[in-house]
């Protein structure tokens, strides 16, 4: 497998199974000198954790981040970050029954087809725990983009969707709800939405938006790497996303350009904001925002028809620990992957011009 | 300007400007031995260019290919292949008053802040010129991916949409209409809705749905390089492009996990085919299918106020020839970056297990 | 830091500093289904690893490797292969003197001067020790070589050189010597030219001739990455190096043409090898080999002046357990980065020409 | 074939076949605002350039550049600076009788057994013509990196060396000579040997030296990529190079600790040199210098035996037009790769420390 890799200049290489030993990663072309803050890094793994409500998976996994080089006397030294996590509470006997069948709309018919060899306990590598590591490097992007905010917010949980503009809620608030939406109403729709379906043992898909601020004029690379098209790669690559939209999205496209155009104002600001944050690929100074869909949880506990490895009707039934909507732990993960996409371009953007230099 | 390679092995690197000598390109990493149809690549060149028929822009660039090297006595050397279109219509001084204003939702501004120094002439750069490289370089990933098609289309203009599943249109239709639109009760409203912006100077969106058969097994590197998340970073480097959605997208958002799931049959096909093709970031040999939106063009032919480098507000007209909506022409292009994608990853899953060696 | 991974296909990813909790690494790109030999990499490493003899450092690191992910029932999983090697024997106190010190010809001083903030201790990241990771990814590399036989040896300590063609040597008694020449009465001579040293305090240089066998033709891709620039970046690479050279090398710019080509012989092989197996960067068939320079080591167990942080002279007497010569525990290294230049070719010459897809 | 890009961040990627239409090639990466000296780049061009001297081969190149892109007004634009070169006096009647033969030490024969499809003319691809390219993108490599001098010169041929250390050369005066050997005497014997190797239809390997002054401190990555890591590949990747050694080299090899150490002054110098003006892969702000070694041509104007594409013994006789020596058209080529290595890791070091961004 390749493509293990995220970033240019600030690079993210992450490694693990599920249920294997440990997940972790190495990240090269972090600047020296910076300052981390490790509250901060544990704090966003606490976001993302499993078990942290009711509403999400109760596999315990206290996710503790082990440092192993590249920070020394509480600075970066600018060698590569080796980390990891420890996997605890796996549970391989939850997983005897997948050895020989495949989940339907799960990776392991492909990863069985592609590999040959797969290790089948909780997904293997196909599982989001993966996306942990996304999440430590994430958080030391964050610091290195001090005063860059990048939040993001649970906007829709089925059909539960948050009816105002982002700029009407307040997005310091969206934690105090354990599914991460930060309007009260709507957060007490989705949350009783998800505990309905959890009772059936059924799963709902949801979106999320996030919003970046204060990001200078300048960052991205125009043609290939367009800030918004490595933002969605990005979010494309989190585990069960089927779509991304930036600035005015789907809805864009089905406007005119008289009425879609933003107009520059004389504090080089724009009158609204359908660009996004992004003309040709730049960032332009106004927010960046976006939103990113994600589809149901495949694993039911529910009884399901597939086929075993021989290709004959097998019938399987749900077990393991299993979120029924993975949105309100996406959240962080959203952040991460912005946070790492932004590092890129900021470090990439100091080498734009010989007047930089 | 970094970002300028699309693919790990099969790599197009381009170059130019809308208003210079030439643009051009270099594949590297294209096996040896491939059959070159340069027929089938002109055909392409033909769908993409300008002044193909009413609706689209009047600039007349005959867009022939010259190919410099990599290609010898009809096949593939396995050296890089370098080719060059010059630029031929060209009327610079449409755009002298450009030179110091700004463009609302252009990227004149945003280049400006980046790199000091611009080439104004037809947004340099940041014209969607650059895309005829794609083209060239689509075309012969095409004739490497033999067995697999890939299909676009335009799937709306503004909110006028093509209400049938793929399933029920003849996708080898789709270039008898001048909107590439493969029904025909709708291209033809699509045609009316852009001639009647056209005639009021103004401009719409659109999306484009593409579908890719007969793609094997296997293809896909999952985590970060998703089949899925190459695709979306692909498209939405495409100007204009605004979102990306594959198989449920935003819909599939919305849905319960009972609703979603594909169920796998005997014949290692799935009933359904909400995944897209596609599970884990990896082919499933079911259809893989996707929809790109673009917003509406920027350049109207209308009087807008915007702002001059100095920050004074001023007035300008839309001169310069422009389509009045891009998606006709944009989907060759679209077809091209879905072939870069998985000729890039069709190489790579010849690497991946040792049985292939 | 940048420049931690080495390859492209089959790619290595190291962290650690020499005195941190651990040292490791990250494989991406090895196929699935390898069966690991955990043995053979374990005697790598013991090949490599400090205090294996009389006339090596006195630290004791049991180097252990401990495989974190990728390998699952004794085969490659295709995934990232994550592993760590604790480190034990450190001994921060005897770097206390250098913290503000630089000592001469090593890098504590440019180290200082690019990044601001170092971990002094044991040289940090530019120890050596980092070399460990490189023996396990050669180790599995060259498990995937499986045909290919790599071989090094210690050609010269000082002014001794063995004074016969490699041909003329028993490469399999290799390791027989604890100074790693195949030639006995040599051995002998340069044990004895380290022990004098070492007992003066003092350090030497040395040659390692490294001779690979079995290498299909066609490996290597041409222009930049020629199959001995890719080696010779590999070896320069090692802590140490001062030179590389293959074939023919140094002495072969001294010749004429009519000396210096290799005539073919009707079996497609060559009656001499001046080009070392190599012609226009692409492997012959013939066997591939070539030699490495190391200068002496620098830390001397001796006082030397230098300057301190502020400028000022100051003198350093050597401490911490150092090896007087390195070439002996360097063999293995060199093996092990010429496995991981060869894998990697190996892959992509799978992808040449449409005949191997 | 891949491995058509050099660098990572100021990249060049190069196209074209020696008797193809054009070569040419993208250097992405060039920082927007710089200053193009065109006649500068010219300058270069015409010290590599064919037929330059009774020395030289009589193939009349005029070498002429066309920029494509990239450059505007004078300045870079800051994106992809698109270039070609058109082959004008090509003989293809010449290479007719090696279009099945194999020359003994060429690349026809691993092209033909990798590729299956060759392009024999005058080496297709394999031809040194290729580096035209990189003197063009070293060129404005040179022009980036102002105060930074590169100066490459002949320091043997065959075994007529220069005696003196580059310390007494005036390197100033290079060009002088048309064997590009500064020091006269030498330069007198050793163009004497060339025409007399000539006039026997035979040719003579040889040397070059450069020399580096004025690099800043803290360029180069240190563990894969060291600055003679990169250096080392750059030199082993042009056409004839066997080896490659910096500061002490092969010598270092030989010597003891105490005599190779160099040792730091109060002004942050040091007493010698024989770190190459590198430590730990890291500049440190001496001179950086280092020797490659080029073999002897292996066109001979004289008869050979060789075999065909079927394994039957031929006899084949030198034609076209080749250099009896390629150093001295070599020495800009040297140089340009040196420039490209140190543009590269100029840019990069400029995101080492937060300090610097």
């Amino acid at each position: 497998m390749a493509g293990n890799s995220f970033g240019n200049l600030f690079k993210l290489t992450s490694f693990g199974e599920s249920h294997g030993e440990a997940i972790g990663g190495i990240i090269d072309g972090c600047p020296a000198g910076l300052k981390i803050d490790l509250n901060a890094i544990d704090l966003e793994m606490q976001r993302r954790r499993p078990g942290q409500s009711s509403i999400t998976t109760s596999r315990n996994e206290p996710d503790q981040v082990h440092f192993l080089s590249g920070i020394y006397e509480g600075k970066t030294l600018g060698t590569p970050i080796g980390f990891m996590i420890r996997n605890k509470d796996h549970n391989p006997k939850d997983y005897s029954e997948i050895e020989s069948s495949f989940r339907p709309s799960h990776a392991d018919f492909t990863y069985h087809k592609k590999y040959g060899h797969r290790d089948h306990r909780g997904g293997g590598r196909s599982s989001a725990r993966e996306t942990a590591c996304r999440v430590v490097a994430g958080a030391i992007a964050k610091q290195l983009l001090k005063n860059i905010t990048i939040q993001a917010f649970v906007s829709s949980v089925g059909d539960v969707f948050i009816d105002k503009p982002y700029q009407d809620l307040d997005l310091s608030r969206t934690d105090d709800s354990i599914v991460r939406c930060p309007d009260k109403a709507t957060s007490k729709k989705m949350i009783e939405r998800i505990e309905k379906l959890k009772g059936l043992g059924d799963t709902t898909g949801g979106t999320i938006t996030c919003v970046i601020k204060n990001t200078p004029i300048g960052l991205g690379e125009p043609v290939f790497d367009k800030m918004h098209a490595q933002l969605g790669k990005a979010m494309l690559s989190i585990n069960a996303v089927k779509g991304f939209e930036y600035g005015s999205g789907f809805c864009g496209a089905q406007m005119k350009g008289s009425e879609h155009n933003d107009q520059f104002l004389e504090d080089e600001t724009t009158s609204t904001n359908r660009s996004g944050g992004i003309q040709g690929g730049i960032s332009n100074g106004m927010d960046i925002y976006f939103r990113v869909a994600f589809k149901p949880v495949a694993t039911l506990m529910q009884t399901q028809e597939t086929i075993d490895q021989t290709g004959k009707t097998v019938k399987i039934e749900g077990k393991g620990r299993h979120d029924p909507c993975v949105v309100p732990r996406a959240v962080p993960i959203v952040e991460a992957m912005a946070a790492l996409v932004l590092a890129d371009f900021y470090l990439l953007n100091n080498i734009s011009t010989i007047n930089s230099l």
